[in-house]
């Protein structure tokens, strides 16, 4: 069965990616986690071997995070540009720009780094989970 | 009576978001306080005494723009990420990244600053208003 | 014969935004060429006069691009704050608010520019097309 992209989906899919990427920001990593299906996988940076499973994407996180202890940061995931195509397995392939925008005490907010978030959506009885995701960057200097 | 947060209500969020802020950024303050209830409130900046009204939250614009009247520059508000929650008292609760890009003659464009805004929505016969708005700092440096 | 602004409408046309700019960005200029009507309009610049025609737009966009041809950089259009108003020929007026976010080698992404795209969108049995675009840019330095 072929999902299909409607109106409304296109607007649960925005409102679920704010809620996810606050989760994020907001440092609440297990509800991060847990907009992953039970098998998801979670590829967060070119060349870093993806995290499967919630446990997994959980523990990568708070190890991705914890290089940055001593810099504090507060980061905001800007979401935009969603394009969503009905993928042949019933899942949705998302792509959207992520625009990242880090901000450090004493310092004018700048972006950091500009992605693009490869995503393939799950819609099962009307909630959505990812089932992955690959983050590409536009540079790796 | 609790309101719901459906597609079709996130993308009147959305829509209602587009307008105030266009309203704002082009200097039309009038249609900027029109966009709050009767009795809204509008905290803009962290330690500011909130504006109570319409009268009072045209007044307190005024007043912040005036600092700026010898630095011309041209703000764009960035909404994005919003996430909606039905309150206990019928409105919306909404959490929003507001990203303000700052246009100034002679310099690139930059980030200042990096906000999440706090909103209550009144959703009465399908018109938005807000009933208060309170803007958090990323950084207060 | 009016059309008007539904929830549904404004989500599709947020999803062709979504898609246009990604094909712009990622080069596929005939496809960006293809989502204006056939005697579309395009000014992308202020003082240029506007392309007429998808085969003017196109090559109004490669000899654009080909100026950069030494300065490898991707571009990343962020599309938000979208406003429609029906108009009274059946078309939409779009205003929304354009971010370019800049991203070359050894640099950090910067904005360049911030500008404010006008569009006129034709919907024709749930198609949508532009009949013209017009970008005004926040400042000429």
């Amino acid at each position: 069965m072929t999902a299909t992209v409607t109106s409304e989906l296109y607007a649960q899919v925005q409102h679920f990616y704010a809620r996810q990427m606050q989760a994020l920001d907001d440092g609440r990593l297990e509800e991060y986690a847990g907009t992953f299906t039970k098998d998801g996988s979670f590829q967060h940076s070119p060349g870093v071997p993806a995290a499967v499973g919630r446990d997994a994407i959980l523990a990568e996180l708070r190890s991705f995070l914890k290089k940055y202890e001593d810099d504090p940061t507060q980061r905001r995931h800007y979401f935009n540009q969603i394009v969503l195509e009905p993928g042949e397995d019933g899942g949705i392939r998302s792509t959207v720009y992520a625009l990242i925008v880090r901000v450090r005490p004493g310092e004018k907010p700048d972006i950091w780094p500009s992605t693009v978030v490869h995503d393939v959506i799950d819609v099962t009885d009307g909630e959505i989970l990812l089932r992955s995701r690959t983050v590409s960057y536009d540079q790796l200097v």
